[in-house]
């Protein structure tokens, strides 16, 4: 199988390497805007060669697009106009719903699964690329309805290979859910640091920055030409979402100021997030079959 | 050398193996208000022997206190009033303003440490106990001048031992960083638990959880018993970093809404927290000496 992967970060690098290590992929084509990125894929062993974007769809089995979410809302189109019926396009990126909107009408809509795999870190480029970043992690698909059967097939054995969990849901969906889980977690990591940067010197952060510190803010690290366009596509959750958390921020601030019972019992409230997490690993639910169950509409 | 230590939870336990496994103990008294503890602590061979407060206290040479901070407002009076001249007390709270200005006119203040070693997790009693908790953190000492010598340099061997950097600095100042770097995360991270349970159902959370979502609401998990005493002993710092973030998350959600440029900039500022982190790695500022220049007033 001959696999285009159009950006060569930390995603499309990493999704290339298993690709290849399980023999899903036996040809990997690697595109990038970057030369030096491009170059370094090559020479990390992600790619087989490096070709133009042209090129590398219209010869292609599947092509996935791996970008920053602007720049996936000006390739798409792109893509599909050039490959061809039995080609099978993926955009991977955080945000859905303007994306799967720009391409509604296209003649191949079908060709085209719009999925969101859950899986990160605040590091980018081919270096950060690395093996098993997917594994047990859940991808979504939104509105397969709208995917030809043959290509959702394909896509979803792809994210199987890497060892990945299927939750289907609506591309509005999606972009709520992922509002609330990814995207007000980074926005919250930004603030934090400049909120720290504004009230206390680098030496002061740099000695006591504790585990606790390093792991609230380590999203703050992430990078901005990525996480400036997914803020920016799903502005309206984003904002709902940042507009939740100050609300709960100012009733926790209030409970300390002058009524520590409330305090203590919204703290013992948010403690339930552990036994929530804790169930990520209960291996019976943690299975297509019943994400399927719980998000088709 | 015999060690007292009250509160044998992740913190006193985790000192207790070290000091144990350095040799720098070679009897170690537990005390803890649980009897349950005590005997899991005993049962893991944290402690050699389970006495009351008074008895423990008034035989050791050492007295670490690992308790929440409102019960370390209740027992270091009473432990200082039974000590000898020779036992040095360490409390080893989060919080060191109210702490150590309840007893400024204690006769045997000179025996008194106020400490904060600036390691944890979100586990807690003496089964989150392990070794090496504190290796290459920073502890912190207050108020120094205030301390007998012997004491002093008791207290800053057994930090050592610990694997410890020590920062000098005022309790003000102490409370008032550690607001911003210790408080305000797990403050944050209350909220953000809290937002997010609002918003979406658990399924969704416990499927779609990422390592991100993960990282950010650890700190959620952690015991009311132990944070809400430090909210409120720390009340005003804690409130002004959260009005500080607050600001901050008001200014990231309006550049959002309305201006792209100043969003990119915002994040481009937090940014900077990476630089400052991987910084902590450099060894040359990674020790005593230098941080004593830096804090020492």
């Amino acid at each position: 199988m001959k696999l285009a992967v159009i950006g060569l970060g930390l995603i499309g690098g990493s999704m290339a390497k298993d690709l290849r290590k399980a023999g899903f992929a036996n040809e990997i084509i690697g595109v990038d805007v970057s030369p030096e990125n491009a170059e370094e894929a090559l020479h990390l062993g992600i790619i087989d060669r490096i070709e133009t974007l042209e090129y590398a769809v219209s010869e292609a089995d599947m092509v996935i697009i791996a970008i920053p979410v602007d720049k996936v809302l000006n390739s798409l189109t792109k893509v599909l106009d050039l490959v061809s019926d039995q080609t099978t396009v993926i955009d991977v990126g955080s945000t859905k719903k303007l994306i799967s909107n720009a391409v509604e009408n296209h003649s191949k809509r079908r060709n085209y699964i719009p999925a969101h795999p859950m899986s990160g870190t605040e590091n980018s480029g081919p270096s950060a690329a690395m093996e098993g970043l997917f594994e047990g992690k859940i991808n979504i698909i939104c509105d397969q309805e709208k995917c030809g059967p043959q290509h959702l097939a394909f896509a979803e054995k792809m994210f199987q290979v890497l060892g990945m969990d299927i939750a289907y849901m609506t591309a509005d969906d999606q972009d709520h859910s992922t509002a609330f889980i990814s995207h007000l977690p980074h926005a919250a990591a930004f603030a934090l640091a400049n909120a720290v940067l504004d009230k206390e010197d680098r030496e002061i952060i740099f000695d006591l920055a504790s585990g606790g510190f390093n792991s609230t803010v380590r999203l703050a690290k992430s990078s901005p030409e990525m996480w400036g366009p997914i803020f920016q596509q799903n502005k309206e959750y984003v904002v709902e979402s940042l507009e939740v958390y100050i609300k709960h921020l100012k009733a926790f601030r209030k409970s300390i100021e002058s009524d520590p019972e409330e305090m203590m019992s919204l703290m013992k409230n948010a403690n339930r997030i552990r036994g929530i997490l804790a169930g990520q690993n209960d291996s019976l639910v943690k299975n297509a079959k019943t994400i399927v169950k719980l998000y088709t509409k």
